[in-house]
C-alpha cells in the first residue's frame, strides 16, 4: 500500500457515535456553525493511542478535511507531540463538535449538559480501559470539558496525567485585543508548553527515544509538524496536510461569509502546466 | 443510530485499492485535476449492490464530498435507479479517478493501459462473484472503459446486462457547441434512457415493486433524486446531498480557477439567525 489513510468510524462504539450526534437542538446555530456538520476526531481509534488531546472546536480547514486539528493549531500540536516522542500514537477530540461562531459562543455553552453528555461518551470510549496515560487539554474550555468528564469517572481520571496547556492559537487570540503583542503572547504560550513538557514526557510512553528539547521564546523552524497521511480520509490531496493555509471563509458580508468556504491549492502544489488567462 | 453514513474503504480489496491508486505518473496533470486527489466511488461496497454504474469522472461537488456522482449528474442517475426500483442496492465507480481538465482530455486517455489496469481492479472486485446483474455505463468514455474490462473477463461480462446510456449531462455538453438546443438534447437524453429502461428493469432485482414509468421529453419534478445519507462520509452536512448546486470553481483567471473551489451553504440551508453586514 503506497498511501495510508484514516479508516474512519468503523467499530463500536465509534460507528455508533458518528451516527448519533447532537444537532442544533443541542448546539444552537446562533453560537455554533452547525450548518457544516459535526467533525469528530483525528488520530487512532484502534486502541493504539498513548495520549489524548482535547481541543476546542473545529475551524475552516477541518471543515473540508472532516478531521480536527489539521490547520495551524493542529500543526503546532503535532509538533508538541513530536517532543514527547509521539508520531502516531495519539487521538484527538474536541470540546465542541461544531465550530464556535462569534465572540463568547464557547464560554456560554461550557457547562451545557447535553453537549457534555455526548463529549463524555467519546472520552469514555477513548479513556476507559485504554492504554492512554496522559491527556493534553488545549485552552480553558477544553480544561473545563475534561474536568466535567473527570467528575463522572473519578477513578479513571485519577490514573491519568493531565497537562492543561494554553491553546495553540493563544498568541493570536490574546494579541487580537491589543492587550499584548503577538510576540509576547507567543513567548507566553511556549513558556507554558515548556513548563508542561517534562511531566508529560514522564507520563507518556514515547514511540521512540526522543531527547527533551524545549521551545525558544518564538516559533522556530520545525516547531510545527505536518499532519500524517494516515490521519485523513482516503484519497485526500497531500496539500490538505501541508503547513500552508489553503482554506478561508470568504464573502463580502457577514451572512455570505458564514455561508462560504474557499479552498485553494497552495502555490507550491500547483503542479500542472501553467495556464494562461 | 439517527444518521447513516458511508463506512468507506475498510475491507479487502477496497482498503488496498484506496491506498494504492495511480497518481500523475499515470494521469497527466495537463489533462486531469490530480491536485485534488482521487475520488473512488459511491454506494455499496459490502456486496449488496444489484447494479453497477460506471460514470465518467468526478466534478466539483464530488471533490468536496469525496464521493462520486453527487452533483446534478449524480442526482439524475439516482432518479434513473429509482425507476428500476433501486434505492440503495447500487455501487458507482468512474472511468477516471480524477476530474478531466480541458477539452478532449478524457478522449486522449480512453485507451491508457495503466488507467485501465487500476479501473479493472475495481471492476473485478465489484463484478466477479457478486450479485450484480446489470451495468449502466454513462457516456461513450464509460462505455469504452467497460468494454476494456469485458475483454479481460469475457465470461463474467457475458452474464451481465449492459445498458450503455447517454451521459446524464449530455444535454448540457451537446448544446454547449450550439449544434443543438438544450431542450432538444434533453429530449434526446430522456428518449435514450427510456429505450434502455424496459430491458434494464428485466435484468435488475428491484428492491421494491416499482411500476414502469417513462420520462417525458423534458425534466419533470421528481426526475432527479437526492443522494442518500448513507452514501456520504460520517458527519457530512445534509445540504451536501441536496438538489441545490453549492460548489463551484472560482477565480479571475484560468490558473486561479483551476486552483480554487468555493463551497457555499445554499440559501435554504442557512438556518442560523440572519446576520447583518
Amino acid at each position: 500500500m503506497t498511501h495510508q489513510f484514516c479508516p474512519g468510524y468503523i467499530t463500536a462504539p465509534f460507528a455508533g457515535l458518528a451516527g448519533d450526534y447532537p444537532g442544533d437542538d443541542v448546539y444552537p446555530a446562533k453560537d455554533f456553525r452547525t450548518e457544516w456538520g459535526p467533525i469528530f476526531h483525528r488520530g487512532r481509534l484502534d486502541g493504539s493511542a498513548w495520549v489524548l488531546v482535547l481541543g476546542q472546536d473545529p475551524a475552516t480547514h477541518e471543515t473540508i478535511t472532516r478531521r480536527i486539528l489539521v490547520g495551524e493549531a493542529g500543526q503546532r500540536v503535532q509538533g508538541l507531540l513530536a517532543r514527547l516522542g509521539i508520531a502516531t500514537g495519539y487521538v484527538m477530540v474536541n470540546t465542541f463538535l461544531y465550530s464556535v461562531f462569534g465572540q463568547g459562543g464557547g464560554t456560554r455553552h461550557a457547562a451545557d449538559e447535553q453537549i457534555a453528555q455526548y463529549r463524555n461518551r467519546w472520552l469514555d470510549a477513548l479513556l476507559l480501559g485504554s492504554q492512554v496515560t496522559a491527556v493534553i487539554t488545549l485552552g480553558t474550555l477544553a480544561k473545563t470539558g475534561y474536568a466535567t468528564w473527570a467528575k463522572t469517572q473519578p477513578a479513571a481520571a485519577a490514573a491519568l496525567h493531565l497537562a492543561a496547556v494554553k491553546h495553540p492559537t493563544y498568541p493570536e487570540s490574546a494579541s487580537a485585543s491589543g492587550a499584548t503583542t503577538l510576540a509576547k503572547a507567543t513567548a507566553t504560550l511556549l513558556a507554558d508548553w515548556n513548563d508542561h513538557l517534562p511531566a508529560l514526557r514522564e507520563h507518556v510512553q514515547a514511540e521512540e527515544p526522543t531527547p527533551l528539547r524545549l521551545y525558544a521564546d518564538h516559533w522556530q523552524p520545525g516547531d510545527l509538524a505536518p499532519i500524517p497521511e494516515a490521519d485523513l480520509p482516503a484519497g485526500c490531496p497531500g496539500w490538505w496536510r501541508s503547513l500552508d493555509a489553503w482554506a478561508a471563509r470568504t464573502g463580502a458580508d457577514a451572512q455570505t461569509k458564514r455561508a462560504t468556504i474557499t479552498a485553494a491549492v497552495p502555490a507550491g502544489a500547483r503542479t500542472w502546466p501553467p495556464l494562461s488567462p
